[in-house]
C-alpha cells in the first residue's frame, strides 16, 4: 500500500482564485459591466492563450527529441513526437470550435466595448507569434512582413518585439524535420546492388537507381493535360535542383519516398510524422479562415482596433501562411501502389529490423 | 471624428502574464516537468474554470431580467434572455469539446502523476456546482445528496461548502421560469368568452374551457398502447393535479400552451426560452455522459483521486442529475396541428398584440 | 383511439434495396472490388446529393413563402422560412464534417481508382449548381463563369445543361429577398412627422429624416482611418446611389435599418432572416475551403479528374463565389447602440402592432 | 502517357437519378407533401444506411484480414485493419452529428406523419443489427434480448430475421480479436530465461514469471480503498481464472501487456487496434445516447412508432449494450510506467525485429 501522501485541494491545484480575478473589463464603470460581452471578449481571448501555452509546449517537447541526431526514427522517443503532433492538432480543432462561441457576440454588442480596446489586438498575441516561429514560419516567407516590424500603435511594444525576434533565432521544428529527412539513409548505394529493377542506365545527372526508375514510371504517368503543366520539368527541379520553398532536394526526396513506401512498418512513424505536420498546417490554415469570416461578421471593412486593415491582411494570411505547404505538395508526384518499384531485399531487411538515422 | 482614447495592449489587457504563471505541476523538480501531462491536465482544467465563470455570468444577467415581474414577455430584455441561454448552450458544446483534447492523454501517461492529486477532485469544483445551482438543480434531486455534505477529503473544504449552501439559498432560474409561466394570463375567463369550441360542459373539476376541450382531443389521439400507459390519467395529475417533479400544474399548462401555440407571433421567444432550457439540460447531460466515458477510459473502476467511487457516482448522475427533464417531457402530451383548436378572436389580437404578463 | 391504419415496415418505406444496390465501383472485378476506398467514395457523394435534395426541398419552401407580396412579415408563415433557412445551414455543417471522413482515404488509396473516374467530376453536381442558382448566385458573378458554358469532357452533358440553363432563369431567393426588403415601409414620411430627433435640414438629396441624422452620426463615429478608406462615401454611394453587388440602395437601406433595430419584437424574424443568410453563405464558403484543402492533399497540383485545374479553380470560388456577401457587409456602417435615434413613437407602436409589407 | 480510357459522367457513375427517385413521402397527397419534414426523416434515414453500409464494408475487409491465422501482427495487412477502424470511428462521429440535424424537426411536425409510420421502427435496421452482430454483440447479451425475437409488428419480418440470425452465426470481429490475442508468443518461457527481475517463486499457480512479478507490483500500488473493492482479487479473477464478459483470460493478459508495453515498436500496431476497438464502442454508446435524447425530444414517453417503449428501451441499450467494454476496463489494472518490469533482452529483439504470431 501507499506511503503517506500529501493532500491537495481542486481551487488550490489549478489556481482558480487567481485566475478567476484576472478579468478586468474596460467598460467596468462603479463595478457594473457596461458592455455585458465584454466578458466574453476576455474569457475567450484568455482561453486561447492557455491552450496556446499548451501547444508551445508540446512543441517544444518535440523538438528536443528531434534536435537530436541519434534519434531512433522507429523507437519510443519519436512515437511521443508523433502523439504530441496529434495533440497539437486536436487542440487546434477545438480553438476553431472557440470561434463559434465568438459568433454569438454580435456587432452591435461589440461596438458597446470596442473603441475601448483602442491599440489592443490579437496581432499582439506573443505566443502565437512564437507558435508559427518555433514550427518553421519564416518572417520573410509571411505575409506583409513589414506588419510585424513596427512596434508603434496596434504591434508589440519593444520588450515583446526583441522577445520575439531572439525566439525566431531558435531552430525551428521545419529546420529538424528537414535535417531528420536528409539523415534517412534509404539511397545508399549499399542497399542497391544487384537491384532486380535497375534501370539500364544506372546513373544520370546525379539520380540514384531508384530515381532514375520513379522518373521513368512518373512520366508514363502522366496525362496529356498533366504534361502541358510540365509536371515532369517540375519534379526534376524540385527533387534534384532547386528544392521547395524551404525545402532542400534530398530532404524532399525522402519525403517522398516515405509517403510512397508508407505501409512498410519501419515507415510507419515517419509518415504519420509527416502527416502531423500536414494537418497542424491545415488547422492552422482553418483557423485563419475562421477568424477571417468573425472578423467579417463583426467589424465588416472597418480597420481593426490595432489599425490592421483587418480583413484584407487576414485574407492574405490565409491564402500565403503556410508552413509545410510544400510537404502536402509533394502527393502531386505520386504514382499508383501497384506501379511501385520493390524494393531491394537488402533495404527491405534493413526497414524491417531497424537502423539508426545518420 | 473620435475624441482621445486611451491606448491599450493586448497582453496587458488580458493579464496574459498572471495568466501563464498559474499552471503549478505538482510533478516539477528543479524546473523540470517530470510528468509532461500534468501541464495539459491543468490547462484544459483552467479552460473549463474560465468557460463556468462565463457560465454563471450569463445565467446571472437572465436571473436579473427573469426576476422582474414587469417584464414584457416579448421584449428586447426576453430577447436578451434567450439570446445569452442559447450561448451557455454553444459554450456547453465547446466543453464537450474538450473531452477530445483530454482523451490524447492516456491511462498511463495520468497514472505519472495521478497520485500526487491525492483528495483533489473534479467534483470540488466550486463554479460547477453554482451553475447547476443557479440553473435550479436541488440538492434532494440529485444522485447520492450525501456526497455534497461532507467537507472531509475528496469534499469541499468548509469555506467553500459553506459558500455553496448560501448560494443554494437563492431563487434559482428554475423558479423564475415557473413564476413566470404561472404569470401567464391566456386562460382568463374574459378571453374564452363567446368561443366558437367551446365544450358542452364549461366548466368540470376547474379546468378551464381549453382544457376541457383539449383533454378531449388528447384522449382521441391516444393509441391502445398509450393507454395501457394511462397516459390519460398522467396528464389530469400532471397538468391538474399533482404537477411533475419540481412544477406545478399551473406552470406545466402554460408551457404546454406555448408549445402547442408556437407559430403565433407572441410565442416565439416564450418558446425559445424554453426550448434553450431544454437544451441546456441536453448539453450539461452529455458532459456527464463524455466525462463518465473519459473517466472509464483514464482510471477504469479504480477509486477516482479524490476518493469517490468514480465510474458508478457519475453513472447515477447521468441518469439523475437533470434539470429541466419536465419540460422537455411535456411533448409526451402534444396533439397533432391539424387538431389543435382554433384559439378565440379575443385571445389572439391580445397575443399579437402583446400584453404584460401579471 | 384512433382508426385502421396501414402497417409500414421500415426498410420498405425507405427503399433501403433499392438504395444499397446504387452502389457500382469501377475498380469491381469479377465480383471483387479492387479499389477497396472506392465504395467510401461513392457512398459520400451519394450522401452528398442526398442532402442535397433536401437543401433544395428547403430553398423551394421558402422561396414559395418569399415570392407571395403579402406575407406577414412577423407571421407563422416567415417563421417558417427562417426556421428552414437554419435547417441548411445545420445541414451544411454536416456536409463541411463529410469532409473529415473523405479525408481518412490516402491519396495512394484514390490514385487506385482515379485514373477510371476519367471525366467525371464533382463539378458535375447538377444540384449543386441548383443550390448555388436557387440561392442566387449569377452565372457572372462566378469565378471562371467560362468553365460552366462548355459540354465537353468534364462539364455537363447538353441535357444537365439545358436543366440548369432552364433553372437559372427562375426567380432566386437573393431576388424574392431583395424585393421583400423594398417592401419595408419604415420610411414612410407619415411615421416621421415630428420626430423628436428631425435633423435641421429635414431633406437632402432625397435622404429622409432618419438617414439625414443617421449619415452624421456615423460620420462622427469615424475614427481618422476610416475616414482614410472614405467610409463615408462608401456610405452615400452604396445606400443612396450605385447600390452593392446584387442589392438596389433602397434594399441595402432597409436592410440597415433592420440590423440597427434589431432588438424590436417586430424586427426580430427579419433580422434572423438575414442572419440566415449570411450564415448559409459562411457555411458554403466553409465547403469550398475544405473541400479545396481536401483536393490539395488529395490530388495535389494535378489536373482534377473533370480536366479542371483544380487547386486554382477552387481557391478562385473561395475567394469569389459568394451570394450574401454584401448583406454581411452592411455591418461595416453600424454606428453604437447607445448613439442609435430613438424612433418615433408611431413607427414604434406600428413595428410593435405589425403591419402588413406593402 | 495513357492509352485510352473511357469516358465517366458524375451523375451516371453515382447513379443519381435512381438515387433521388427513391424518397416516397407517405403524407404525399395528389403530388403535394403535407408533412414538409418528412422528407428530412426519410433522407437522414437513407443517410443513416448509406453510411451503415460503408461501415460494413469495412468491417468486413478487417475481418478478412484478422481471421488469417498467419498475419503478420506489424505489417501492412494489419496497418490496413487500423486504418480501416479508425474510418469507421470517424463515420461514427458523423452520424452522431446527424442527430442535430434531425433535431431541427420539432415535435409537432413529426406528429403530421407520425401515425403513418404505423409499424415501422429504427429499430428494423438490418444493416444496424448486422454491424452490432460482426462485431461481436451477443443476442444474450443485449438488453432485452426478447425484443429481437418476436417478427410480429415493429419487430424484423421473417425473411429479415433469418437473415440477421444466419449472420450472427458467422464469427465475429470480438472472436478474431480474441484468437489474435491468444497467439502472442510473449510469455514462452524461451524469452524469460535469465531474466534479471525474475521473482524468488519462479512459479505459482500456473502464472509465468512476468505475472508473478506484475502482480507483486500491482499489489503494492493499491491504495487502501482500493483494496475495499478487492481489486486484487478481481485481478486473480479476470487474468487468471473466470475471464471478464467474452474474453478469455490468456486473451486479457495479452492485451494488458500491449497496454503496458505500448511505447515499444513492435506494440504499436496491436495497441493502435485494441484502441480502435474501444474508440468504436465508445462512439456506439454515443449513438445510442443521443438517439435516446432525441427520441425524448421529439416522442417523449409516448410507445414508438414500432411499438417499442422507446425511452426505456433505449436507456437500457446505452447502458448495457456494450462490445468491448472489457477491453477498456482492463486499465484498472495498470501500473505506473516508472514501475514497469524491464524486458528481458530476448524478448525485446523479438519485439523489435518482429514474428509471425503463431
Amino acid at each position: 500500500m501507499n506511503h503517506e501522501r500529501t493532500t491537495q485541494y481542486y481551487g488550490d491545484y489549478l489556481g482558480i482564485e487567481g485566475l478567476l480575478e484576472l478579468q478586468k473589463p474596460l467598460s467596468l464603470r462603479d463595478g457594473k459591466l457596461i458592455a455585458h460581452d465584454e466578458m466574453l471578449f476576455i474569457i475567450i481571448h484568455q482561453a486561447y492563450e492557455l491552450w496556446f501555452k499548451q501547444i508551445l509546449h508540446e512543441i517544444a517537447a518535440c523538438q528536443q527529441v528531434m534536435s537530436q541526431s541519434t534519434a531512433d526514427d522507429n523507437g519510443p522517443d519519436m512515437n511521443l513526437v508523433v502523439h504530441r503532433l496529434k495533440r497539437v492538432v486536436e487542440i487546434w480543432k477545438l480553438l476553431n470550435h472557440q470561434v463559434d462561441v465568438l459568433e454569438t457576440m454580435t456587432p452591435l454588442d461589440f461596438l458597446e466595448f470596442r473603441e475601448l480596446l483602442h491599440g489592443a489586438s490579437g496581432f499582439q498575441s506573443k505566443q502565437f507569434r512564437k507558435i508559427e516561429a518555433s514550427l518553421g514560419l519564416k518572417m520573410e516567407n509571411r505575409f506583409r512582413p513589414d506588419y510585424y516590424k513596427h512596434t508603434e500603435f496596434g504591434g508589440f511594444n519593444e520588450k515583446d518585439f526583441d522577445e520575439i525576434n531572439q525566439f525566431e533565432k531558435q531552430s525551428t521544428l521545419l529546420q529538424m524535420v528537414e535535417n531528420w529527412l536528409e539523415r534517412m539513409p534509404f539511397f545508399d548505394r549499399e542497399f542497391w546492388r544487384d537491384w532486380e529493377e535497375m534501370p539500364d542506365e544506372s546513373e544520370s545527372d546525379g539520380y540514384s537507381p531508384f530515381w532514375i526508375r520513379y522518373r521513368q514510371i512518373y512520366e508514363r504517368s502522366l496525362s496529356e493535360r498533366d504534361e502541358k503543366q510540365d509536371l515532369l520539368g517540375k519534379f526534376d527541379d524540385i527533387f534534384f535542383h532547386a528544392g521547395w520553398g524551404p525545402f532542400r532536394p534530398t530532404a524532399l526526396r525522402a519525403a517522398l519516398f516515405i509517403m510512397l513506401y508508407r505501409d512498410e512498418p519501419m515507415f510507419r512513424l515517419p509518415f504519420a510524422l509527416l502527416n502531423s505536420l500536414i494537418e497542424i498546417d491545415e488547422q492552422l490554415g482553418n483557423f485563419r479562415y475562421r477568424h477571417l469570416q468573425m472578423v467579417r461578421r463583426m467589424i465588416g471593412s472597418r480597420v481593426g482596433t490595432g489599425g490592421s486593415s483587418g480583413e484584407q491582411y487576414l485574407q492574405g494570411a490565409v491564402n500565403r501562411n503556410y508552413i509545410f505547404r510544400e510537404l502536402a505538395g509533394i502527393i502531386t508526384f505520386l504514382i499508383e501502389r501497384r506501379h511501385l518499384p520493390t524494393l531491394p531485399p537488402r533495404l527491405r531487411q534493413a526497414l524491417r529490423f531497424g537502423f539508426e538515422t545518420r
